[in-house]
């Protein structure tokens, strides 16, 4: 499984790998030709694959074939492309600039990138419905939650609802908890179900290092639109603050916010003990997270 | 089975029993509030319920325990319900009424149904996800492939792209094959499915009647469109000659849309001769479909 690959290699190789899959899973014959390209627009060729590598990594500390993995970290994907294009309507954050290009609305049209946002989560769940995978609806069910009012879709409504205010510390956590967190928890759950079957104290470490590092990667990306560039990040910077969004930074202060950063690193990095070298994939992952500058 | 009882004491029966099963489904204790009322106001106390219907009589036809069909029927109905919400936004068909009340971002905002059509089609794979169903994974597919770009947004993607073109008939049936007619079959193979094993014909039966019965009930509400009035059919009439849409009515006219619906309610009715007396919902179903008013 790559263990012996320095972290730069395991990385390119599975984002790599991901892309693959991705345009795969985008291969949509008959397809009217235009809700089909603003699909591949939305999806291929950008974007980090946090979600994807969490789920691969994950796979690793259970000794899953990334094969098999394919399929969980591809939904996830498709799910987190989906509501970033909604996001970006004009009904929500009207956002014209995402990963270096325009937006699927700015690029296409308002209804087209409405349709392709919706398509791309139905897409998710044909992929892992229709995996040859014992569990498929399981696995359905459990991106399903994360994905809706339950969390992700939940999490941004209570967004919406935040800007203009001031969020207590508790408050801003549940909001990011469920409108990054959970997506992020569903990789990361997913990925490890795809390997050998999990005592109840490695569903909890999973779970304590997928709380820590969605937060991580929340306040990562609060410090970076406060302070990070267009060119670096690839979208429009400053954006939260100027909507009056309550931010980690806006709450805490870059140095306080920093602080908390570090807390979370370390705690989603002991929370990997029980796997010994086996969690190696994921404690890099955490690194990365907090380092990263776009 | 209730096999005995007069369509309307049936369907009525059938039409509470899915009314219960969707309160279920959207009670959401820890949903941000004003999300989960757009939810349930987009789907409770409203709508025909067709496809619930559909489900449950074909469930009727192979046997199944209507408890069975539950998840089913309302993960499509939820999965109808989402894509309504959608279609009616302001960039979309931009519609005010549906089902004698205001559309949901008139009632709401335009962000709040946004989400909540996000948010419904994801509860709907939940649903079907979690049924303790052997193939729980398979129904997820299958379902997401009629939801998604391959069946009603494609549909939809087509839809607006012929707004103020003439399409031919061919052409325009395959828009509805995929924008209602792909949501029909699901609706009937999933709750067929929930029954003893099928074999081929059967299923090729099943989808013959879908065939015809999901085309002849876009030609009614074609007609139902074009002569219909607000307080019948509670959503604005006229609506889709105003836009520039292509019909049934605007493409055969009246007298031939409806010599076509009853070529197809025979063709419907006679693929269930397969079925014998089991087959008697189903076939009711299509009689309701072609009669009904509104």
């Amino acid at each position: 499984m790559h263990s012996d690959l320095p972290w730069e290699i395991w990385s390119r190789e599975r984002q790599r790998r991901i892309e693959e899959v991705l345009a795969r899973a985008l291969t949509l014959p008959d397809v009217p030709l235009r809700l089909a390209d603003a699909m591949r627009y939305a999806v291929l060729g950008g974007g980090k694959r946090v979600r994807p590598l969490l789920a691969y990594a994950a796979g690793e500390a259970t000794g899953a074939d990334p094969a098999v993995v394919d399929d969980c970290a591809a939904a996830v994907e498709l799910v987190h492309a989906y509501s970033l294009v909604h996001d970006d309507l004009p009904c929500m954050d009207d956002d014209t600039l995402r990963r270096g290009k325009p937006t699927v609305h700015v690029a296409f049209d308002y209804a087209t990138a409405l349709l392709a946002g919706d398509a791309l989560q139905a897409r998710a769940f044909e992929l892992l419905g229709a995996s040859a995978h014992d569990g498929a609806g399981t696995r359905c069910a459990l991106l399903a939650r994360a994905a809706g009012a339950f969390g992700m879709a939940g999490g941004q409504a209570i967004d919406l609802a935040s800007t203009g205010t001031t969020l207590a510390r508790d408050a801003l956590d549940d909001m990011h908890r469920m409108k990054t967190g959970a997506l992020i928890h569903a990789a990361i759950r997913l990925g490890a179900q795809c390997g050998r079957t999990l005592a109840a104290d490695e569903v909890a470490a999973f779970d304590a290092y997928a709380a820590s590092a969605g937060l991580a990667f929340q306040i990562v990306d609060d410090l970076l639109d406060a302070e990070g560039s267009v060119a670096s990040i690839g979208k429009t910077a400053g954006k939260d603050a100027a909507n009056g969004k309550p931010t980690y930074v806006t709450m805490l202060g870059a140095d306080s916010a920093r602080t908390r950063l570090e807390s979370l690193r370390a705690e989603a990095q002991a929370a990997l003990a029980r796997f010994g070298g086996a969690g190696r994939r994921l404690n890099e992952l955490a690194d990365w997270i907090v380092l990263r500058r776009h």
